[in-house]
This record gives C-alpha cells, structure tokens and sequence, in this order.
C-alpha cells in the first residue's frame, strides 16, 4: 500500500527543464537549454588560492557551524553592492544569505503563502519559480508582458478585483526566459501598486548585473516607500553556480522573518563557501571579472541573434537582449516547440520548449535559447542545423494543412 | 499596513537556543549550549589539499550547476556506508544529497504533511525538526519515551485511534536531546507497526556512528520490508557541519518525489563541498578520524558525567549517553531550567533550557548539556560553578517554599 502523500505532491512534476539538462550532460550535444554560465571563465585558479587562505587564517571558523543569517562581511558586501548599484538603501542587517537566489523564492512562498493564495507573475515566466511557490499551494495569475514589462492596467484591475493576492514575482531586469527587460515608468508604477493594494512584490535578480547594451535602470524596491518590496540575487552568474550562494534582501522586519523560517528549513548556507566568496571579493577585483563576463557574452548574443537572422524563416519572431543569458523565440501560431525539440535531439541539438514557462496558459510555439554557456562555432553550428530543423518542421506542417 | 503573512508565521517564534548560541559567541563563556562538534579535529590540513586537488583536476565541474540528486560518488559511498553499518540494502538511487539533515526533515514535512495532519514524535525529541514540521502546518502528539525508546503500547493505540497520522519521527541513537537508545526490540516493533498502520517513519541518525561503548544496533530501517521507513544522515558531526552536506535514503519511488519537491526547493547542493568530501573519502580514512573523535568526546563524557556526580545533588537527575554530544538533566520537579538559565549566565555558564524540546507539553525542569565543544578543563570548571548554581536555586525554591 503506497504511503499517503500531502495533496501539493500531486501538482509536482518532473522539470523537462532538468531532464533535458541529464541529456545534455553527454558530451557531442549542442545544447541551448541550460542557464549555465561560461565554466572557462570560472576563476579557478583564483578561488583556489582563497579556499587555501580562509582554511589557513580560519579554518576551524569556516568549517563550523555559523548563523542562520549568514556570514556578515558578505551580507555587508552585498548591502553596499546593491546601494550603488540599485538604488537601494541596506545594511547588512537587511540581508539574508540564501542557497542559491532559488531559496530565496522558496522561502518567499513559505512566509507569504497559505493554500489557494494568489500569485501574480508575468507571462512567461521563470519555470522553478512557479513549482517553488506551487508547492505552496498557490494559484497563479499571470499578467499579460509586452517588451517593456507587465501590463499596468491588467495588473491594477487584477489587483482591484482579485481576493487573496500575496505575491507579485518579477524579473524585470533581462528576464527568464524572454531576456526582456521592464521600463522605468513601469518599475515605478509597480511599486506605487503595491503599496496602494498592500501586496508583497519578489524582485528576482540574478543577471542585472550582465548587460552589454544601454543604461542600467534603478530597480524596483528604490521606488518602494513602504517596505512591500523584497530582491533576490545571486553569486551564480557572476562569479559560480556550484557555491550555491545567494541572498534576499528587504525590510528589516521582514528579513527577520525569513530568518526564524530558515532555521527550522536548513540552518544555515555552507559557511566555506560564504567566508571564500567574502575573501574573494576582498582581494580580487570582481568589476573587471564580470567585465570579462559581458565582453564574452555579449560576443555570444551578437553570434547567436546574426545566425537567428541569416538561418532562421521570416516567421520566427525572437527577442533582442540588452543582457543575461537567454533569448526567446515564437514560432507561428499552431506549431509545437516540443515536436520540434524531438526532432532535434536527434540531431543533437537541445533547447527548452517554452509551455513550461506558462504556469496556466502555455503557449507551446515558444522556445527559450541559452548563448551563454558554448563557444561562438558551436553556436554557429547549432543555430544553422536548428534553423533548418524548424524550416523543415514548418514545411512539413504547411504540408499536412494543405 | 503590515503584509499579510502566512498563517504559519503565527507559530514560528525565535528559536531559544539559536539566540543562546550568539550569546555563546562571546570568547569567555563557557557553553553547553550548542551541538557544536569540536573544531580542534576538523582536518583542516586534509580538506585544504582535497579542495586544491578537485579545483585542479575539475574545476569547472565542481563550480558548475550539477544534478539535484548530488554528486555519484558521494551517493554511492553513503550507500554503502549504511549498507554496511545500519543492515540496509541501498544503492545510489536510494540517497538524495541534502543542505545538511535538516534539509532532510524539511523536505519530508514538504512530500508528507498537509495542513492539519499528525507527526508522532519523542518527548522530547529534536527541537529544529518541530520547527521544521511545524512550517507545514502539522499538530504533534507526543509519545511517552524511557530509557529504551518510545512506549510501543501507546504508539499502537495512538496509532489506531487518531486519524491523518503521516509521520513518526525518531532519534534512536544518542537522541538529541536526551542521550538515550533505543533497544533492539523496539526498533523491529517500530518498523512493524509502521506497515501495519501504513505510516512512514523519519529515523534521524546524525550521531550514530559516535558509539564509544555497548554494541552498534541495527538500524529501524533494517527491519523495514515495505518502504515505510527513511533515513538521514549527515557528515556534520563525523566531519564538519560547514559545509552543509547531509543526505536522505528510502525506496527509490519516494526518493524521486524528494527530488522533484527539491528541484523547486533549491534546485541542488553545493557542488565543490559534494565533490571535496567525496575526494576526502577516497584519499583518507574517515574511520581513523572518527576513532579521534570517539576517544576525545568519550573522555569529554567522562569528565562530564563524574563532575555530575560529584558537584551536583542527589535530587538531580542525569543520563549516561553511550555515545554522541549531550546528556540530559531533570532538576526536582517545580524548577525552571530558564530561571537556572538567566542565574547562569550572570556567572557566563550556557546550557539550553529543555522546555523547548517538547512540542506540546514542555517539562521546564530539564536541561540539555552538550559535551562535544570544549576542552576538559572548561567542563570542569563549569560544572563546578553550575552545580554550585544548581544547590543555591534550589535551596532558594526551599526557602520559598517554607
């Protein structure tokens, strides 16, 4: 007899998103799908010496347990970070270091969340954010998202009309999946709405930090007077995933609630991987790596969105990133980026299909492209059999319709 | 207007003995306070040469996104491990790597609890796994414990008379907080009533290789022929807690579910930390260090248990641990371990009060010691000045009283 299981689990999937990951792990595959960094940029040479010197200095300090809140030259460091580059005014005390920024939404879920709660996000959205909050019990909402972020007037008659809002969740700055990225005027009317309607808004974060293109855009929670806002980031894309390092950081009162509910989930992040971090940032100069960072990915973008254009038919529509790891394609109406993916796993080819990124209304003709994580050639490669796939797939449909 | 949180942040308060462990921060305390292992024997030198190797040999790896199952060859080890040491019949597919045990509790409170439902525990029984259960909602009902484990007549009747019972949740060896074992008898009695009323046991096991004297016992898992029963485990106490590595094993279909429900959680662990002790393993004998700590926390034991005797009064009463990190003290009934606690740390002495480790029906007149942290010669010294404290509190309650 199986064991009864909380009602949640039966709205817990497998992520095609980690599945396809496990096939991309074998080695002759093209794979857009993964958000995954460059690895040969990885400072490993330099993050050796660190692990060395933190084991050295204080090792019995970092291999021991910590406190929950974190590790307080980093919560500082991010603090002063966000200040300047955010418009955010933080001490270390508004910062709780997280595993990974994905904690970061989980724990958001678990403060904010009761069964049947609502939550707004835009359409599409980040796919672990939907099954973090979901496990929550939560309904969606999604909010209807052009080239300049959500749709102010849906939001406000949404807000107006729906009981129960607890979130609105956005990644306004190169988003995933789209790389699409909010306007001031409507960071700041999403601040004035939350305050007006009393609702809590997760400003995700973890790839403001990568643009190649145009001015930097002060954040949401600078507009936020009244403590609604709380901002997630992350170590992951501009220094290494494997860490697991993130944070959230916000209202005091409220980080001190996130604190008493990570205590009972985890304890505490890894205090090596906090203390290492910490000294990195206090020998190396991490402007000039994340420099290095965008001068690659920048050079990826540009290959990637000349290959769309040459390879790819008129009818595909796709997004153009002023920074982050990711672009965006519809194919025409009717089409399935999943048909097409099966297709092209057999040419070793690999990407996301974008339905999963819809948590109620899929739109199956979209798909999500990573540039971030392979060499130009491979990109070229990738892109012209890719390009050639959907001809043929789109074709074949014209086909059958005929 | 203060955001609405989620009915569960009414019942998450601070956690006692975290706020104690920051007043034990201060250098010139003397604290029995924390589970701290003992930093003199974290092989400091080892991991700094682990750490340089797998950065050497697989650096991009190690600080890449990985599985959220964890590293193989760490899951395989552990396999073995419990194979070998607590008669289960595992493989690698059966362990999922966990940010430390906690995550463990967790993430079973994620896949089992629904608002509402029942946990059946120890009295008393682990603090930070009520925290972590409690977050789901979840109402305890606690079964009376002696020196041998659970009582298994009110297990069974509890069992049958109470409806939405998910879990039970047990420390077996060297519980925390009372030192005790179970006996062999009601560990087989335990599994068997688990299938009988088909509810999954969580047998928290993060001191069990900590034995200094008696005979190791099998496992509640060993006795278990129909999945019922998952185990955690974790290298904090037989390494370092650091680094945040603890892992839960069961069936394989229930392990997937925790999978699924962590990919949403914090998609995956530190993966250098995964990949450096796995590294640690092969190239050194983790059981010659974990020789070191038995001899050093069994001595700690001893000065502990004859400075019990010898400086505290005969109304006092203690348990005789064969293994792990603490002991347990009952003071005459009526006492308040907080009272004791606020006298005591005038004279810069911790412990944790025991009330705390009770979900519904706190026994304020116990007290939790851990004697893992400090050097012989600080116990002493604080259980001289502790059994002082212990004599004047209750001569002053005598005199109250009179």
């Amino acid at each position: 007899m199986a064991l009864h299981l909380a009602h949640r689990m039966a709205q817990i999937k497998e992520s095609e998103i980690r599945e396809i990951l496990k096939v991309t792990q074998q080695p002759n595959i093209i794979s857009f799908a993964g958000g995954l960094p460059a690895p040969e940029l990885f400072p490993i040479e330099a993050i050796d010496k660190v692990q060395h010197l933190v084991l050295q200095e204080s090792g019995t300090t970092a291999l021991q347990y910590t406190t929950t809140e974190g590790f307080a030259l980093l919560r500082s460091w991010i603090a002063k970070r966000m200040n300047s580059r955010l418009g955010t005014s933080f001490d270390q005390d508004n910062i709780l270091i997280t595993h990974g920024s994905q904690q970061g939404l989980d724990l958001s879920g678990k403060v904010f969340l009761n069964e049947g709660d609502v939550v707004l996000c835009e359409s599409p959205t980040y796919l672990a954010a939907i099954s973090a909050f979901k496990a929550y019990g939560c309904r969606f909402i999604e909010i209807p998202t052009d080239e300049n972020g959500m749709d102010m007037e849906v939001l406000e008659q949404t807000l107006k009309g729906t009981p129960h809002i607890k979130l609105i969740y956005v990644i306004p700055t190169f988003q995933n999946p789209t790389g699409k990225t909010w306007n001031l005027e409507k960071r700041r009317r999403l601040a004035a709405l939350a305050t007006e309607f009393n609702v809590a808004v997760i400003e995700d974060n973890p790839y403001g930090e990568l643009r190649f293109e145009g001015e930097d855009l002060p954040s949401i929670k600078s507009f936020d007077k009244t403590g609604q806002v709380l901002c997630t980031g992350s170590f992951s894309k501009i220094f290494c995933p494997g860490f697991r390092i993130g944070w959230i950081a916000g209202d005091k009162n409220l980080i001190r609630k996130y604190v008493l509910i990570k205590q009972g989930t985890d304890l505490q992040c890894n205090t090596v991987a906090q203390m290492v971090i910490a000294k990195y940032l206090a020998l190396y100069d991490i402007d000039e790596h994340i420099q290095k960072i965008k001068t690659l990915y920048k050079d990826r973008r540009d290959v990637t969105l000349q290959a769309l254009e040459k390879y790819f038919p008129d009818s595909v529509q796709f997004t153009r990133p002023e920074g982050g790891l990711f672009t965006w394609m519809e194919l025409p109406e009717g089409t399935s980026a999943r048909e097409l993916l099966l297709r092209s796993l057999e040419k070793k080819i690999a990407f996301v299909p974008g339905g999963s990124f819809y948590p109620n209304n899929p739109k199956e003709n979209t798909l999500r492209l990573n540039y971030s994580n392979m060499p130009e050639n491979r990109i070229q490669e990738g892109l012209t059999i890719l390009g050639q796939l959907v001809k043929d797939y789109l074709k074949d449909g014209a086909e059958k319709m005929s």
